[in-house]
């Protein structure tokens, strides 16, 4: 099997899985105030703090949540309700349009459910939101908040994340950040970013499934998305998870600790193996910027017009090759990606898509393997598609 | 130690345990459509028609959560948006008074940020809740939905949800239930229940903490809390955990199939404790209905007049017997209880409980340990009162 699909999700880490086994063999809720309890409010605490620390955050900033999804809910939701009801003119939104559905639903359930006025800003042929753009949105109208993604999930250009908190600082507007492709994998300092709000996910990174954070600055303001106990400042309530928390922040400081050479190997891995798809696929696009800080090092994204990215899909699996197609797939059905449409291509040729993404066990072999069936498996699906 | 909380969170079964391990070992996102994905898929679907099965539900009624306080959340607040976005005048919202905060708060939220009128039924002086006061409330008002839980996490009375749901079924109101406690430990159906939607949590049954799920029937409508790639039927959407999911299914399994047993010895356990209590500590009431089917097998809470809970809570910790107050504990501050207040006692007796709760590990040696300190705790915890 040769997986290259690790922007969907990668191998845990054998040090997260130890750090799950030994905390999970404790028994003990973590707002408990016995001994039990204690310990097990201690691990959640020594995680939030290596989290915390990997990522430039204070631990008082990291809020415990079940996922990448739920921490971007919390944040636009939470950020929207709290500035809405603090004065109820401030209702713009101002996202992009290549977020991950986990950051676009969101905003655009506030537009039709609680009277948000959401505004979409585009980007360029690279997949680079517009500054200005998002600059022209915030004079518009009196804004609650913007959210700009750190990097695409499916082409990866990296965003000008600090040119966005710049434009939105004139305005004493609040901006959020889906960092889940970003972590791990990227530079990254929330205190130096001026975010308010920073989104993460653990299996991005070799953590388990099930646990993220949303980092939140200070004097950051959220509504809950999710009441109860009150456990995380009353931000978000339900029973802590210390195996859940502290794999996390194992997954998380390794990922860190290892990105630099990870990243250089990795972009070498991209280039060449950019290099040999050049020369040996008929009319193939690579998304984005070129292969640099412009773009995560994991991703290779291609566009192969007239051919269709599910049978693309279907006929590498079928030799064993496991990518996507790089959008959401919801009950099996590929669906034209919104990233690539809003680079301005073609609805033909966003639902021409593939997505190759590499991790940490990603090895030239892994490439040598695509690269067997690529060319054929392209030219197949050209086939389906002409017929 | 001799650890009596099980109701706040019992040890991880083995078989759960391995469950997780195994899962966890395999790559590959839910929802991508190679080999690797289907493999994932395939986990959380087996887990699915387990946990459906163990519970009389059907597996496409089943929701996937982060947990019981998610699930509650979901339950809530979905079916309130839903019912209400059908009718604006369906904004009543009927519950008890002695939910936990889970079921509480998010009504509370609504109730003070989404127009919900809320109205919170009290219960008899053991902790039963008020059918006719239920009755009287659907009557007076259009009412989107009724929330009564199965069975009361701090004193353990069983609730005649039976009742809750033929009254609000005269009116065409869906009826959520609360069954964290009860799920496990108590015969449950859910397709007999009538019940719109139930929530429950794997880690109070031996399974992970971070998992639990919503159980949906088929005509019931709910507006998702969590938006984003349109998971589970895009009620609930991130990543799904197959490793949680299947660990939940096994525990809940376990649980259920040993249930009988359980409950009998649990219920010796818990008539002895109580003999004991009465004859050896001074002063002292054990709350709810007396064990039987009225009552949780697990649970023996007690009011011990003129103690303070959070002192005899820790002089039972130093003798190292981990047991809780039973109210919601946040940030190491020990509030009156709630419920044991809506029972009608004084805010000095709410404030003078402690909750014993016994689980699968449980033995008489466990009770032996707490009855050898317990007199003197109660005793202590007076004298700390009276100076």
């Amino acid at each position: 099997m040769t997986y290259l699909d690790h922007a969907a999700t990668t191998p845990m880490l054998p040090a997260a899985r130890e750090a799950w086994l030994e905390a999970s063999a404790q028994v003990g809720n973590a707002s408990a105030l016995h001994g039990a309890g204690r310990r097990a409010r201690a691990i959640v605490e020594e995680a939030r703090e290596r989290l915390a620390l990997a990522l430039g955050a204070h631990p008082t900033e990291v809020i415990w949540t079940s996922g990448g999804t739920e921490a971007d809910n919390l944040a636009l939701k939470g950020l929207y309700w709290a500035r809405r009801d603090h004065d109820a003119a401030l209702t713009r939104v101002v996202t992009s349009a290549i977020e991950h559905h986990a950051g676009l639903d969101p905003v655009r359930w506030l537009a039709a459910h609680e009277g948000a006025d959401a505004v979409e800003v585009g980007v360029d042929a690279a997949g680079v939101v517009d500054v200005a753009g998002v600059a022209a949105a915030l004079a518009d109208a009196p804004t609650a908040l913007v959210s700009v993604m750190w990097a695409n999930n499916e082409v990866g250009t990296v965003q000008p994340v600090a040119e966005v908190v710049a434009a939105a600082a004139r305005h004493g507007v609040p901006v959020h950040s889906d960092a889940i492709q970003a972590v791990g994998h990227l530079p990254l300092h929330f205190a130096d970013s001026g975010l308010a709000t920073l989104a993460l996910s653990a299996h991005k990174v070799g953590g388990p499934v099930g646990v993220g954070a949303l980092l939140v600055r200070r004097d950051a303001r959220l509504t809950p998305v999710v009441h109860g106990g009150g456990q995380e400042r009353s931000v978000r309530s339900g029973t802590l998870d210390p195996a859940g928390a502290i794999a996390a922040a194992v997954a998380v400081e390794e990922a860190v600790a290892a990105m630099e050479g990870e990243a250089a190997r990795l972009r070498a891995l991209q280039a060449d193996l950019e290099a040999r798809i050049g020369s040996a696929v008929d009319r193939v696009t690579v998304s984005g910027p070129p292969p640099g800080p412009g773009r995560l090092p994991g991703i290779v994204h291609l566009v192969a017009p007239g051919a269709a990215g599910e049978a693309m899909l279907y006929v590498l699996d079928s030799h064993g090759v496991e990518v996507s197609n790089g959008s959401a797939c919801v009950a099996g059905v590929v669906q034209a990606s919104h990233v690539v449409a809003a680079m301005g291509r073609s609805d033909a040729d966003a639902a021409s898509t593939l997505r190759i993404s590499m991790g940490a066990t990603t090895t030239a072999d892994d490439l040598d393997a695509l690269m067997a069936v690529l060319p054929d498996a392209v030219a197949r699906a050209r086939r389906v598609a002409n017929r």
